[in-house]
């Protein structure tokens, strides 16, 4: 169904450090397994064939052009972007299929479109809108590109961020979308209801009805969002799907969504700095480095080889972990633990660099290209 | 009793973007009010003037070097950094005072130490300790780069994190110190206990008698934390202080220690991009723009000029307001709101540059020098 090469992440990394030692290691830093990475990678990509559903992985999660190329070489339509600087920055770094899943407002962001779509003619790019009143400004920004807009109706299916809010409200907006010279019509677009995905599974077919009751074709129907990729309902009626968190994982999706900690493949690594009461081990990474994202869990990540240690608290630099009487590592003042965050995401975003790594071998750094790009 | 310069901010910040217009923002950004720093500034050094204690502005706050060196001209004695990271970058920014608040462990770090002091011959930096344990290698360190260091004994004196946890650890840690080739004794450094501020001013007194007792002088008691600073146990038996966030206060110090809102120096800007309900707006910042932190605050940040606007979710890229039934602002798509942050440390850290204007008119964006750096 779709292309495979025999390639590796490696194969589309640009490493700088490649003969540093474990030892030479600075914590905090992050520390990305690519062996995981291709299993987690091809894992997503065989759920989607066999689910005959087409991935379009979000690279928010890791922000490094290579691995975006990876994904693709693995099979992925494209891919998905949270902000225009992500665009901006994916496109430079060659790839060419993206849906930017977030709307674009005022003449700042639309003045960005129309350079990054005529600095790239070939780029093939997508964009979402939730209502009429952003349809002009997309419309001049993509005509003064010379670009046939495709834009997608973000539905708000339970999620309660942006989206319109009924299936009515999505056939109505696509229809005006349809309509407009300049743009066309993408599909229907949702990130998923937490604890509501049957309202999910139950809009967008609702939507897509309306849609062709009006005589307005549907293209594609996309969701996203890793935990719901391998529930009953994920699925349902879907076309496309945007997996972002799956190629690392992160606790939250150990701890609440069955996924082993085998399949972590990124990990925070930070120094055992003190040890002020047996009970106590002050580590060098606090909130500035592993967030302060809880996401319902008891404490603020999960260290490898000790389930019983609580990182109880995070100030900026430090963090706190609560020993058990019995702890499963030695907790000894130099010791470099490796962590497990919570939402491995926003952690992504604070380093410049990582660290990648295979089979317990240090292969060398590379950039996280678009960091720190939230504009 | 301190040098005062007829200075302001902008005389230390290396300005681009000089010509840019409010309207050429693009959010999500920050934007520091140079006036507000520097009433802040200004009345920070006449407190700790008015207490004869001296005034050691932390960095992590802003890190940006020019407002470090403002500090200074102000009257500062030094800074403060958190990181060997944000030291090299002050340092080369020309800082030449400076206490690094954190145990320097591991063959990588004291290798960076001795690299710093060499090749910053006349960088006066101290370091802390709270285990004997490190100071060995703090002596290495510090001989290979033939400077006698001086370290603090960092105490425990409530908060939880790291430091010796009595007065009479202390006293034997300084007296190991004082003792020791290559080392010099600072004095008795502490983050003081929240809400246990009277735990903390009972502490230092006595582990400084405890030390003076057994023949050892603590030339300085440090203390810091801006929530401290006015409280009545804040400067008690303290001779210098070091306070961060108190260059730009943020909703914590608004909501919870009684600061003016009209002190809030750094605001981070966002468009609304959604109005899906009459109840609900939806900004282009989330998580990794405003953090997670909540502080015990009930909402990721305060709106100004509303309120009663609760910024009720982040999502990394998403943030959910809801409205009142009568909101004080129009929230109408394309409009820019500015939001107080919870916690204003991390939020500086997550930008490359902050916009800085003065009076309502933008001056020009400044580079965060030591954004990121938490190694």
């Amino acid at each position: 169904m779709t292309k495979r090469m025999n390639v590796k992440p490696e194969d589309f990394l640009t490493l700088t450090q490649t003969g540093a030692d474990w030892r030479d290691l600075d914590t905090p830093c992050i520390v990305i397994d690519l062996a995981r990475v291709e299993k987690n990678v091809a894992d997503l990509q065989a759920y989607c064939d066999r689910h005959q559903v087409k991935n379009r992985p979000h690279i928010k999660t890791h922000k490094i052009v290579g691995l975006a190329q990876y994904q693709m070489a693995m099979g992925a339509v494209g891919i998905c972007v949270q902000k225009l600087g992500e665009a901006e920055i994916m496109a430079a770094g060659g790839l060419r299929d993206m849906i930017l899943a977030f709307n674009l407002v005022g003449a700042v962001k639309l003045r960005r479109l129309t350079d990054l779509l005529q600095k790239y003619p070939d780029l093939r790019l997508a964009v979402v809108a939730d209502h009429a009143a952003m349809l002009d400004g997309l419309a001049a920004a993509a005509q003064a590109a010379n670009y046939p807009l495709p834009v997608w109706v973000e539905c708000d299916s339970g999620h309660g961020r942006n989206g319109v809010t009924s299936p009515a409200a999505a056939a109505e907006l696509a229809a005006r979308i349809a309509a407009m010279p300049g743009l066309s019509l993408a599909g229907l677009f949702t990130y998923p209801a937490a604890g509501g995905r049957v309202a999910t599974a139950k809009f967008l077919p609702e939507a897509k009805q309306l849609c062709q009751a009006r005589g307005v074709a549907v293209p594609v129907v996309s969701s996203g969002g890793s935990p719901d990729l391998t529930r009953e309902e994920g699925l349902k009626g879907i076309d496309e799907y945007r997996a972002g968190t799956s190629i690392y994982y992160d606790r939250a999706h150990i701890d609440r969504f069955g996924v082993s900690p085998d399949q972590a493949a990124l990990t925070v690594h930070a120094t055992i700095v003190s040890r002020p009461t047996p009970g106590r081990a002050i580590i060098d990474a606090g909130s500035k480095s592993l967030t302060s994202d809880l996401f319902g869990l008891s404490g603020f990540g999960r260290v490898v080889g000790d389930d019983s240690a609580v990182i109880a608290r995070l100030d900026e630099e430090h963090g706190v972990i609560t020993l058990s009487d019995t702890p499963a590592l030695p907790y000894q003042i130099g010791d470099v633990l490796r962590i497990i965050p919570n939402h491995v995401c926003p952690v992504s975003n604070l380093f410049a660099r990582a660290w990648v790594a295979r089979a317990g071998k240090l292969l060398g750094q590379v950039a996280i290209d678009a960091r720190g790009r939230v504009d």
